[in-house]
C-alpha cells in the first residue's frame, strides 16, 4: 500500500462520521430483519427510504411470484398523487428482468431505446433507474424509481444496484427458510430411511430367504417346511408393513386446521 | 414530508457521487459473489478493504467451524508486521459471540472491563471494534479490527456492525446452498416415498390380506387355499422388496472417487 492510499483510508474512516448519507440510508433499510411474515412491510419501508434518498417521484418493487408472474409488492409516491397509476415502464422492467443488468434511462421521453413505451410521455418522466433484485438462483425482481426531473447518473445507478443485490441476499435468506420448513419432513423421511437402511435390509433378507423355502415347500408338498419358514416370514412381514406405513405416515404434511374448542375442558 | 427534508434527500442523492467513501468500500467487498469455493479468498479481500477503510492496524475474521470452535479464517496486517501474532482480545471476541452485540473498546489498555486480557497491553492497542457476523440462525463469527491509535467512535461501530450483518447474510446464502446440495437426495427420497405412497399401500394391503389366508390355511391344513394365496403374496413381496431396496439405494450419498483412466477408450 502506498502512502497516499493510506492517507485516503484514514479520511474514509472519518467520512462515515460526517458525510455517510448513503450509508445511513443503507443501514436504515432493515433488510436483515426480513421474514416471511413482514416481507411486504419491510420492503415498503425500504422503498420509502430509497425514494426519499434519491429524491425520486415514484418507486416500485416488483417481484416474480410462484407462477413466474411479476407482481408489484411495494409502491411509493412522493407528494400527493396518492393512488396514482403505475408510472413504471414495462419495457425497462422486462429488459432488467431479462439481462439482470441495471438500467439508467436519461432523457426518458427522448430515449430512442424505449420510444415505443408510452409511460415516459404519459407521466412526463425525465430519468428512471431500474436494477435487478438478484439472488444466486435467479433474478427475483426489480427496484424501479423515476423522476420528472433529470438528476441521476451512474453513481446513483451503482448505489441502487448495490441495494438490489443486498435485497436479493435478504430475500433469498427468507426463501431458503421457507423451503427448509417445507422440506423438513421430507428430509426427516429420507434420513430415517438411510438410518434404518441396515435393519430394513436384514428384514428383506429374512423375508426373501423364508419366502423361497415356503415357495419350494409348496411346490414339493413339504408342508412341514412351509410351516417352519412361515413362522419366520410372518413376523418379519408385519415388521416390514409397520415400518413402511410409519415412514409414509411421517413424511406426510398435515395442514393445521384451527377450530373452536372449549379451552377449559382441554386443560 | 416537509420542504426541508426534501432538500436533504436531494443532497443525499448527490452524496453518493462525491462523498460516498463508505458506500464505495461496501460496494467493493464483493460479498454477494461468495461461494463455498471462494469463501476464504473473498473474506480475505473483504477484510483488506475493511482494514484499509478504517485505517486499522490489524483485522481478523473469525468463524465457528462445524464443531462450534472459533477459527481465524482471515487476517490482515497493515505495515510490515507480516506473520505477526494474533493481537485480537479473546475476551472481546467471546463477549461478542455470546451477546452478538457490537463492541467498541476505547482506551483499550485502561479499559476496566477487559483489564484481565493481556492482548491490549502486549500489542499496545488503543482502540478495537468487534462485531458479530449474524445469520438468522445464530452468530456465525466476528469481524475484529484494532489500532494502536485511538480514532474510532460509535459511527465506525455502526458501519462495521452493518458489514457484520451483511456478511452474515452472504455467508448464510452459501451455507443454505451447501445444505441444499447435501439434502438433495434426502428430499428426493422423501418426495418419492410420498408419491409412491398410494401404490405402496396397495401392495401392503394385498400382502396383508394374502398373508392372513396363508396363515389360516396352514393352521387348518387347507393347503389348496395356502397355494392360491401364495400366488398373490409372492409377486407382491418381490415388488415390495424391489421398491424398498431401490428407495434405500437412491437415498444413499455416493462420494466421488476420482481415478486415472484411459480417456480415449471411454469415448
Amino acid at each position: 500500500m502506498t502512502e497516499s492510499s493510506k492517507e485516503i483510508s484514514v479520511q474514509n474512516a472519518t467520512a462515515a462520521n460526517t458525510g455517510g448519507h448513503t450509508f445511513c440510508m443503507l443501514n436504515s433499510l432493515g433488510l436483515d430483519s426480513l421474514t416471511t411474515e413482514n416481507t411486504e412491510n419491510v420492503l415498503n419501508e425500504a422503498l420509502s427510504a430509497i425514494v426519499e434518498h434519491f429524491g425520486a417521484d415514484h418507486g416500485y418493487i416488483v417481484l416474480k411470484d410462484d407462477k413466474g408472474e411479476l407482481v408489484n409488492v411495494a409502491s411509493t409516491y412522493r407528494g400527493e398523487q396518492g393512488e396514482a397509476q403505475m408510472t413504471a415502464s414495462d419495457a425497462v422492467i422486462d429488459k432488467v428482468m431479462e439481462t439482470s443488468a441495471a438500467v439508467l434511462v436519461e432523457n426518458a421521453m427522448q430515449n430512442p431505446e424505449f420510444v415505443g413505451d408510452v409511460s415516459f410521455q404519459r407521466f412526463n418522466i425525465g430519468t428512471a433507474i431500474c436494477v435487478a433484485i438478484k439472488t444466486s438462483q435467479s433474478t427475483a425482481g426489480v427496484i424501479y424509481i423515476d423522476s420528472t426531473g433529470s438528476k441521476w447518473d451512474n453513481s446513483h445507478l451503482e448505489v441502487l444496484d448495490f441495494i438490489g443485490r443486498y435485497m436479493g441476499l435478504a430475500l433469498s435468506e427468507v426463501r431458503w427458510q421457507k423451503k427448509q420448513r417445507e422440506n423438513k419432513r421430507l428430509i426427516a423421511t429420507g434420513t430415517a430411511a438411510l438410518q434404518l437402511s441396515h435393519s430394513v435390509k436384514n428384514m428383506l433378507q429374512m423375508i426373501g430367504g423364508a419366502a423361497e423355502i415356503v415357495d419350494f415347500g409348496l411346490r414339493t408338498n413339504q408342508i412341514h417346511r412351509v410351516k417352519k419358514s412361515w413362522e419366520i416370514l410372518k413376523p418379519n412381514l408385519e415388521r416390514m408393513r409397520k415400518y413402511t406405513l410409519e415412514m409414509l405416515d411421517y413424511s406426510k404434511d398435515r395442514p393445521i386446521k384451527p377450530a373452536n374448542c372449549n379451552f377449559n375442558r382441554i386443560i
